[in-house]
């Protein structure tokens, strides 16, 4: 992963102390400009517009554990209501102009084509990770693979920005599976309540991931399908490496956006992070190609534990905590107008010397 | 000041709960979308847009006492540079799509007639309020007047959304005092760096502030011309009552602001408060017209410790908190496209029965 490019950052945080105002005074706007500048290599960086948002939708057998109170059916009607236009993200997507695609990678039925739905999938959604891993390696990879391309198709097309999305009834519980694997926490520290459960569905839930967990270490010092030993030693303490461990407790739609994150850094463009989901994914990109980290934003802190223990390990600060849980990619987009009004801060703005304003007196 | 209303509050959470999403999982997106609907008396509430930012300017006589490093040609400067369109706040607008108004209301020196510059100068800067009462209160009545009149009309010209602005060197000490005086707060737990001051120009803003209380309540007992004794009795602890002190330690912008913030509420459309200084004046404004809070919004927490200490005193909660400390407006506008997804979320999302979406499981 190439990473972000020094001499622009330097430029971008440069031309900061010349604009007119005290420096330092747009706090945490100023060192997204910075970030900007150095994911397009360029200051003042390009205005990060169009945004889209890519939901990628799957199903999760641990849903059988009763880890969460929807039907499975929810995730597939969902699906139809974003291709409609009615759900949240899609309200929050118009509204700071941005496209919206919906990617079936691995919902449990069969859904027929529509305009703004990507089929792609992979599998008809995972096994239940709590008795066996929840995919093969080969459909890890190939997750990966349909999120890398729908990154790179939407920057082909023009968008500047992209959003994490995802739908997926009981995809909190892959999440904190990923979570604790990746950060060393224990499973009650990354599970939270999700779209809501009682004290009974947590503890439930929680022993779901501790079994995930204890089965993947069981398994994770044979080498997997498609693993090198390169891969195996990367992963540091998971012998199995990322993408065994994502394999084994991850979901679907999380390993494509997984792909969708590391497709956005490839290419160079800022990749805005949504809740724990999204957060899980990323835990799991940057292990996967290491730097892809320098490309992401973190548009919302989830009120699910797991992805403030999961922002930490990436060392990202989000832009927002509004107490949203609700995913889809909602949080993440409504960043967006607070990531284009950093760019343009750094482009726009009258300088010291163009606008006759007197410094500071020293 | 008439109340927001109850029955359209409670229509708009009734709403809330039909929505295709988890009950409460838009989080303050939630409680946002129920006061607009509130403050606009129906629901869903209108879209707040477009929005108009009023940005009051003035300047202040204890900048002679060392409390900022900006010497008093910066007010007047930065006014240029707002009707130019160069400052932080134009930027800021533009991409929210509001209006920039520019009021001077006591700036020091004669500014000329421009496009966007409203001239209202009630007086040339007030008086070193360390030593002498800030301005009369015919003054602070004036000043509020010109305030309450930039919002009237706004409203009157379609403006749905007041975004409160300030600027003028060396304001962060009158806004210190106001919050000192109203809430009981000490000098020093009120008192900031504002644009970035020493250790020892920070103690001479403690000392100027505390000057300016020592003074006023010596003084405050006395009822001042345009004052009541109901005034002096709702004042509290404050014998001269709200005005009186306003007049004795405040600034004419901030006097304008408060204003501002009675005549938007009046209006009944939301006000969005931006940081330190217009936190102050949200103090004084409710003081003033007990109620009005209802209709304010807090954009951002300022890095200014008053601010908290404001909010907190009003009962707000800031939808931002991204370390800016610039003023001018620029948090509350950057707070402008979420105050609009709050009410977009309640009239264009599908419902659990529009979208054929199955509910959770009791």
């Amino acid at each position: 992963m190439v990473l972000p490019d020094q001499a622009a950052r330097a430029a971008a945080r440069n031309r900061h102390d010349q604009l007119t105002k005290p420096r330092g005074s747009l706090g945490r706007l100023e060192a997204l400009g910075v970030q900007l500048a150095g994911i397009a290599g360029v200051s003042p960086p390009p205005i990060p517009e169009p945004a889209a948002v890519a939901v990628f939708a799957g199903d999760h057998g641990a849903l059988v554990e009763g880890v969460s109170p929807w039907p499975v059916e929810v995730t597939a009607q969902m699906v139809a209501n974003f291709c409609n236009g009615g759900a949240a993200i899609n309200v929050m997507a118009r509204h700071v102009g941005a496209t919206v695609v919906v990617v079936d990678v691995g919902v449990a039925s069969e859904l027929v084509p529509r305009p703004g739905l990507v089929r792609a999938k992979v599998r008809a959604g995972t096994a239940n990770l709590a008795i066996e891993p929840a995919m093969t390696v080969g459909e890890a990879l190939a997750c990966l693979d349909v999120g890398a391309q729908v990154a790179a198709d939407l920057v082909a097309r023009g968008c500047a920005c992209l959003v994490t999305g995802d739908m997926g009834i009981a995809n909190t519980t892959p999440s904190a599976a990923l979570l604790a694997a990746f950060t060393g926490h224990p499973a009650r520290a990354v599970t939270g309540r999700g779209t809501g459960i009682d004290d009974e569905a947590w503890a439930r839930k929680v022993t779901v991931v501790e079994r995930a967990l204890a089965r993947t270490e069981l398994t994770a010092r044979e080498p997997l399908a498609g693993e090198s030993l390169d891969q195996e030693l990367a992963g540091g303490p998971l012998a199995g490496g990322p993408l065994a461990v994502l394999a084994s407790v991850g979901g679907l739609e999380i390993a494509a956006l997984a792909g969708f994150i590391v497709g956005g850094a490839a290419a160079r463009v800022p990749v805005l992070v949504d809740g724990a989901i999204a957060t899980a994914a990323a835990v799991v990109a940057d292990a996967l190609a290491p730097g892809c980290v320098g490309y992401c934003l973190a548009g919302h802190r989830s009120s699910e534990p797991g992805a403030t223990i999961g922002l930490a390990h990436l060392g990202l600060e989000p832009l927002l905590d509004l107490e949203l849980r609700l995913g889809e990619g909602t949080g993440a987009c409504l960043a967006v107008p607070i990531v284009q009004a950093a760019a343009k801060l750094l482009s726009e703005m009258a300088t010291f010397d163009s606008a006759g304003v007197a410094d500071k007196r020293v």
